[in-house]
């Protein structure tokens, strides 16, 4: 553990916070953390007839006191002792009914007691610092919170378990080592020692790489299944978007994990399509207009559209495409692209301009979403079209997340120069110094090396409670 | 426990289900009780180093698997066996992550291996049929979650430590004694008992129902901070509802507990007024309107206003009230009715119709919603309409909720038709059929007669993992 994280561990501060989502629902917990946690719980805690004093990680029935010594509700409460907790330091968790006000009254006579409020993360924040796990783990943790699907959380748990620190820790050992042997002929040249081959350089060098290049191909691979597909429906008023996102949502058996997101200009949805965690967005309908809220909403469709990965055009049979949806066949690559034909039980036959998109190439699928028809040719191209030749699950247990990604591409970039420089044979020292910075990009991976920009950048997309 | 019951709790079916609220939080709790609870987790779950055997109410540090035998989380479990838990069965806890697919996935292996999905409130109903409770202490539960502020969790509480049911059953063993002298009078007539005096059970009903009478004083002295009072901001558009809404959102402190309820026809969210938990509610604005859909809006509106503790009027300083206001000033009672004139800081002096507003003795505030201004006579106006001469806190334990208040309603209604049957010396089996009557009632409230009906309909509106 870096030095300057010590301070953080001896501090001493208690915090607190609910760590069960935000709601109504059965059971809440409010969790404690750090060396005042059983003294603060003590105070509000009032066993029940069969307690006979705390005992480590067991659950004691009582009920729990407000900030004003009142009685508020019938409690759970474990005392999980350091070191053996979430955080390695002492921990309470107290659990309530799931109601927000009881919550909040247990959480404020915390407060009262000198209990601090944790800031988001700042449970794992600590496990981190007391070396309970790395920072691929703490992350994973975050992951595993937001997984889309079963899959997602799947990827989660192999960096939970330490999979991925694994590997990017062998990859910086194996570098550090190519460098004690750089260093000893930079370091004592007089000496004679035998030099290390340049041939034998390139060759290790090119193996990290290649270590490297699988970790990016699989965080690639696995962004959809750790993130979910962003699909939008695009298509002018009343070409069916809405009628066609309920039908999907409503094919679908799995269960659904629904993601708030629902604004005022779009509405978005999370489901799971034989595998495939997608958030299908339908857009505010395209129709010219003057309207300046309407064209913000057309604004926002514009931009979900360019950040997606792949655009359902719905048209209507009975209608030549509109301006509008021309527009939309300029702008959007085909590959990102599947056209629904709907409302095709109002038609008979194929319409002349059908045909000419079918020719040009373009992924295009009959429905009717009213009647239900075709809903499995459009899952079918929606998959294919986001997943190519992927299986439909999850493949490996290498998911690098967009942090650890950049990380991975900037060590990548200083073996490059590094074999560029070799083959420039460049001193031995300067050629040092790039296997250093590969060193540091990986570490900052494993948070072997951080910074509190990058800690608090971390930590803040967590929730408060974890 | 009636007989008809016994069939629940030996049936031998385990239940399953999510028990914290449905999001993202730091830990989620999925929950089975039932004789299999136990046999279900063992299969699911890996160990960690140093587990040493499952023993009751510890937390065993682990992972748990999906259906496929994947493991799919870290978790703490817990196995808390009967008769000393919730539900009185054996009840296992598995606190995951609190991600949605993770604690989908775990619960759906629990199903894989023959749990069955809790039907809502449904462990709480076996702890009821368990005897674990009376019927007013699993209400409580319900109550206390979704209690609105924590003076309402107080009262959830008194409940929950069964205190209406120890009134509710001293009442009617009262009521009971007095049936068996009744009785004693009409079972054995040739005895020549001393019958009962008329002017005795007089008093003795009397007093049932001044009894009855403390406990309907308190569902409509506690009703509002229980359920939180719904306040209604009404008036035409751009009289500036909105920015009245967010500035007393703004100027409160307490924490605020969000309730959803927001719909294309009106926005709700729920503020603590100094201890006064209220839902107010932005109508859609009036304005003489041909448009269908918003002439559904504001038929939602009016009938928001007629379900509504406080009706809101907010007007424009700097324009005479609309006919669509005048409209609000004749259907709503001025005791029902706190006019907002608002825009005060665009208008110098008084209006001559506000004068006269006022002249009508309607309770009137001025208010600048863009400047803050009158927000504290707004608030006192609001609490007193609705308080009265209240205190600002809930003043008893005694809180029956509707249904309970509808059973003390009936068991009053028989008590003082025997009251008038006694006055014309009707015999006294007829009499005793009145308390037959009233004791039913009563027991209705704690459960110790109920129909299934009855059941269905409490526990119906609990959350599932309840």
């Amino acid at each position: 553990m870096p030095a300057q994280w010590e301070a953080h561990r001896t501090s001493g501060s208690t915090i607190a916070a609910i760590a069960t989502p935000m709601g109504q629902g059965g059971v809440g917990i409010v969790r404690l953390s750090g060396p005042q946690s059983l003294d603060i719980a003590e105070k509000l805690f009032v066993p029940g007839p069969r307690f006979k004093g705390f005992k480590a990680y067991k659950l004691h029935y009582g009920w729990i006191k407000n900030r004003n010594q009142q009685i508020l509700d019938e409690v759970l409460l474990a005392y999980m002792p350091a070191p053996y907790s979430y955080t390695r330091e002492d921990v309470v968790e107290i659990n309530c009914h799931g109601g927000p006000a009881v919550l909040e009254g247990v959480l404020e006579a915390l407060y009262h007691l000198g209990a601090e409020p944790a800031a988001p993360g700042e449970f794992t924040k600590r496990a981190f610092l007391n070396n309970r796990m790395d920072l691929t783990q703490a992350e994973a943790a975050l992951e595993m919170i937001n997984a889309p699907t079963q899959d997602g959380a799947l990827l989660a748990r192999d960096k939970l378990q330490g999979h991925l620190k694994e590997r990017v820790d062998s990859l910086r050992d194996s570098l550090e080592k190519l460098k004690q042997e750089l260093c000893l002929a930079v370091d004592f040249p007089e000496e004679d020692l035998e030099c290390l081959p340049l041939a034998d350089l390139a060759q290790r060098t090119n193996s990290a790489v290649r270590e490297i290049d699988q970790l990016l191909k699989a965080f690639e691979q696995n962004r959809v299944f750790r993130e979910g597909a962003l699909v939008v429906l695009a298509g002018r008023v009343n070409a069916g978007k809405s009628s066609l996102m309920n039908a999907l949502l409503g094919r679908e058996r799995a269960i659904v994990t629904s993601i708030p997101g629902t604004t005022r200009d779009y509405l978005e949805e999370a489901i799971n399509l034989d595998g495939l965690p997608v958030r299908l967005v339908d857009t505010a309908g395209r129709r010219p207009t003057r309207d300046k809220i309407e064209m913000m909403g057309l604004e926002t469709g514009r931009q979900l559209i360019s950040r997606s990965d792949l655009c359902i055009l719905v048209l209507d049979a009975g209608q030549e495409p509109a301006p509008e949806d021309l527009d939309i066949l300029e702008e959007i690559s085909p590959g990102k692209l599947v056209l629904a034909v709907n409302k095709q039980d109002l038609v008979s036959g194929t319409p002349g301009w059908v045909q000419d998109l079918k020719d040009k190439g373009l992924d295009l699928v009959h429905t009717s979403a009213t009647l239900g028809h075709g809903l499995e040719n459009l899952t079918r191209a929606i998959r294919s079209r986001i997943l190519g030749e992927k299986r439909p699950q999850a493949t490996s247990s290498l998911a690098p997340n967009l942090r650890q990604k950049t990380a991975l591409d900037k060590a990548r970039q200083e073996l490059l120069l590094l074999a560029d420089e070799a083959r420039q044979e460049m001193p031995y020292d300067v050629l040092g110094v790039r296997l250093d910075y590969a060193c540091t990009f990986l570490d900052e991976i494993t948070g072997r090396i951080v910074t509190d920009d990058i800690l608090n950048s971390i930590f803040e997309n967590f929730c408060i409670g974890k």
